[in-house]
């Protein structure tokens, strides 16, 4: 593996831990190197606030001036005039490795590919192109300024990453979650541990709508608000026939929530993510809908009896450890 | 992260890939920068064949002078004997990372620290030094050369790495096979992929003794020979009170090999590496033996009933693919 191919793919590690988080964002991660040296990784983490490339050049300068900034880095607007105001030659022996081409746009944050012709790096290495029309157009700007580009490293990683924010542009990308022991035993009580429970409810906190099953719903009668992250509980689409729920769980009387109960499946046509927590009986009627699903896996085995009990053929994607579980990514084998 | 920790996770990933298939040696793992680009990433990879650092040096010479070796390279006396020969200097601009000293004393193969000393790279970075008392050393011939060392990079990475080595210093070594779908499913015929299969067979053709279970001969009638391999099949200890198999399954009529039927458990005081494949009642009955499970998840869900049904609590140490499945290494913790 190239030098390269080793930076570029630190990179879209530290994307993967906010794939999905970004939304309606793409996932995208950030290198900066100054001689030779790695003086910075990040990655975008929510959508209207600073791009990865921003974070990385203030956490480069952090590195490089051994000093720490004092206002909010992810305000895109205070950042990027931060940078701009930065003496001209600053990162100017940096190369800054980024899993998608600079954004060319001005949306709620300004646009990354003006702010790095600005800053001119010495190299812009760039995993795929922007696949959006009109989002495209980053690294001619870039090429005029004279910068030294390189496009298409690790650009197959790239497109995985990304997969999502494509299919959220046409219609409904849809994950379902799985929390089980690392021998596939499920229920019992929360399993995971607390970074993997933070982590669902921070997929929570920024999905258009979560689904569940009428069952889930009469029998864990869960809360499923976003309360190890602080956030706003999202709205719920209760996936049944029948409207026969007890009003009185606390999934009814979460504040500015929306729950709906409903088995018309129109809402999958709508550019969106939805996240699905449920049992086997959700995956086998949702299967034809359900994209990505995301395994986490507990260090342990058990004698539980309760287990999936379905047949899918799968793909795996990516996988890291959330604290002591593993985070398993994976696709539908649709093939 | 540091680039230094970069290049050294690539060590320490290329490690695992021969993680037990060196037995009795260590599994190590070795990086060659030249000019700040990766020209070799090797490991050992067998007993008694060229030292990771051999392999990483001849394949350096291979990207830096752009052609090929005409000698079997695992061959760790011709390998040293060729690299001796090179121009001095040849490898003076190069930095090796280690995974482990290099080491000082001459057993099957030649020193690597005196190959070090003699081929003088800039610098040596080395994860952790040498456990074993006698071995050491290595680094110290390397200071006497003046060459600049680093050490300490990653070290409870590569201590974890090192673990089965340190265990079989002083007794017995136990690993415990699962192959399961992602959701926990066993049984019903070849689940993993021709990779994994290939990966079992590995470790069978290395391992001091391979464990099975009673019921395992009844029921499934194994062969476990290493067919994905070419390499001779392990001697066999049936874990069993009572001697009633049938004598004519394949796996009794494999050549050159020795099946014992026993219940006693003295062999786990020797130091060695034995191989467990079996069911939960094997891990039942040896869970206070078993030191690590590998774990092979194929990429379905399943609906198939069987599943491992046993308590027990585990660390993951190390994930990584192999073809389209997972390979998952953990311990038993037994806090």
């Amino acid at each position: 593996m190239s030098s390269n191919k080793i930076y570029m793919t630190q990179a879209l590690k530290k994307a993967w831990q906010y794939q999905l988080r970004t939304y309606p964002n793409p996932a995208v991660g950030a290198l900066i190197l100054y001689n030779n040296e790695i003086v910075a990784l990040e990655a975008h983490q929510k959508a209207g606030t600073s791009h990865a490339e921003v974070l990385a050049f203030i956490s480069a300068y952090e590195t490089l001036s051994a000093g720490e900034i004092d206002f909010d880095r992810f305000d895109a607007h205070k950042a990027h005039e931060f940078l701009y105001a930065l003496p001209k030659e600053f990162f100017s022996e940096c190369i800054i490795y980024v899993t998608l081409e600079p954004c060319s746009h001005e949306g709620k944050t300004p646009s990354c590919a003006s702010l790095l012709a600005e800053l001119k790096p010495k190299k812009v290495v760039v995993a795929t192109l922007d696949p959006i029309e009109g989002h495209d157009g980053g690294l001619k700007r870039l090429e005029e300024q004279g910068i030294e580009l390189e496009v298409g490293v690790c650009e197959k990683e790239a497109l995985e990453l990304l997969e999502p924010f494509l299919i959220w542009q046409k219609r409904a990308f849809v994950l379902f979650k799985i929390a089980q022991t690392s021998n596939g035993k499920i229920g019992g009580g929360y399993l995971t541990c607390k970074e993997s429970l933070t982590h669902v409810h921070q997929l929570r906190s920024v999905c258009s709508k979560m689904m569940i099953g009428g069952n889930t719903v009469r029998v864990d009668r869960p809360t499923l608000d976003c309360r190890f992250t602080g956030d706003n509980a999202p709205d719920i689409i209760i996936y049944s026939k029948e409207d026969n729920f007890d009003r009185d769980i606390s999934l009814f009387s979460v504040n500015n929530r929306e729950v709906k109960i409903t088995n018309v499946l129109k809402i999958f046509d709508k550019p969106s993510f939805i996240f699905i927590e449920g049992g086997e009986g959700m995956i086998n009627a949702l299967k034809d809908k359900i994209d990505w699903f995301l395994q986490y896996q507990a260090p342990k085995l058990s004698s539980h009896t309760s287990s999936y009990s379905i047949d899918l053929n799968l793909e795996f994607l990516f996988q890291d450890k959330r604290g002591v579980d593993l985070l398993l990514w994976s696709k539908i084998d649709k093939e």
